[in-house]
């Protein structure tokens, strides 16, 4: 079984949350699960410097050189990924997803997806195969699946923006997720309301059990 | 009981190990232990493009900064840290700590260590607290604490540069860790055998709870 993982760079506030990543892809080697992790080869919408929380001005970074730090180098170009060589899908959270994927972060509801991020992902569910969206990532819902049940955990304000863009949210705590059977889909809110690593680690090593159970 | 993690940036080939790091977090945070990142305020060497292996030339990054990026903005400045608030020292792994912490990756056995960071590790060591070194960081044990037993695994060129530095060095596992329990100091070869990230967190797994029973 081989499993993809999205990445949006590297770092909580511009890139892929690397906790989320981290615990993700452990679960993963840990099930005896192979994981590819991919990203798009495009610049950042910015870089945040983590220590102030300020945008560090004048600076660039390229997502897929920032996910291969994430990756220890072993990242591939978005555009060489194919849906078929793949059992399942994750997304782990972190601004980068709202940021650089789509951008959530600055339009909301009125957001749209990287479209050859939306491109992968639907082919993807298309094949049947599951999907697990972890921490933000679940604001892409509506626009890749339409009136599909997911949760970023107790956020009204993002619970609302999914709903108004088609999805259908639903409340979870942190050491859980929520799965539509349907839909092959499986959220969990991980530090949307983690207060430590410890938190988030538990939510997500659900969702990847669930995500292989469904693929397997 | 208050744990110190050292960090030297934010990426295995010029800053911190990303795995590493978060595994020995979500070991001490599982643990029930509080933990506080901590990295000295400095230019990194230089900057790794992961994606090719190659200096990013031109490109500048600081230590304390892109650690601030691998613990959520969650870290304190060196020169800030007081070896009597914690109760227990871990330094993970990643080529940062062998170019921005010391300069063993340049250097050899002719290296030295930043002397803020050899002071603040020796002041936890003579309070007699313990401390872990995981992967490429047992490079500094014969130059801060002389005649002790450590291990990087099997890398024999490493080994015997450690050797000629005053340590002492017993080869490991990867699942595994040395304890020199005269000298209070635990280490385990981590990125320096692991084909897999699982594999890394076997060891600092068994790292961070020998460290945790010698500090309590």
């Amino acid at each position: 079984m081989k499993v993809a993982v999205l990445l949006a760079g590297c770092g909580v506030y511009d890139g892929s949350e690397i906790y989320e990543t981290t615990i993700t892809l452990l679960a993963l080697d840990r099930a005896g699960v192979t994981y590819q992790c991919i990203a798009p080869d495009i610049d950042q919408a910015h870089v945040i410097n983590h220590l102030t929380g300020e945008v560090d001005e004048g600076e660039t970074r390229n997502v897929l050189k920032e996910a291969a730090r994430l990756a220890r180098g072993e990242v591939i170009e978005l555009g060489q990924a194919k849906a078929e060589d793949y059992d399942a899908l994750i997304v782990p959270g972190g601004f980068g997803v709202a940021k650089n994927l789509c951008d959530f972060a600055f339009k909301g509801a009125e957001m749209t997806i990287h479209p050859p991020v939306k491109d992968f992902i639907q082919a993807v569910h298309k094949a049947g195969k599951p999907v697990g969206l972890i921490c933000i990532s679940p604001t892409m819902t509506g626009l890749l699946f339409g009136d599909a049940t997911c949760t970023i955990g107790s956020n009204t304000e993002v619970a609302a923006a999914i709903e108004q863009m088609g999805g259908r949210h639903q409340p979870c705590p942190v050491d859980d997720f929520v799965v539509d059977e349907e839909n092959r889909l499986v959220t969990t809110p991980a530090y949307m309301e983690a207060g430590s690593i410890k938190e988030a680690a538990a939510g997500i090593e659900k969702l990847v059990d669930k995500i292989l159970s469904m693929a397997g």
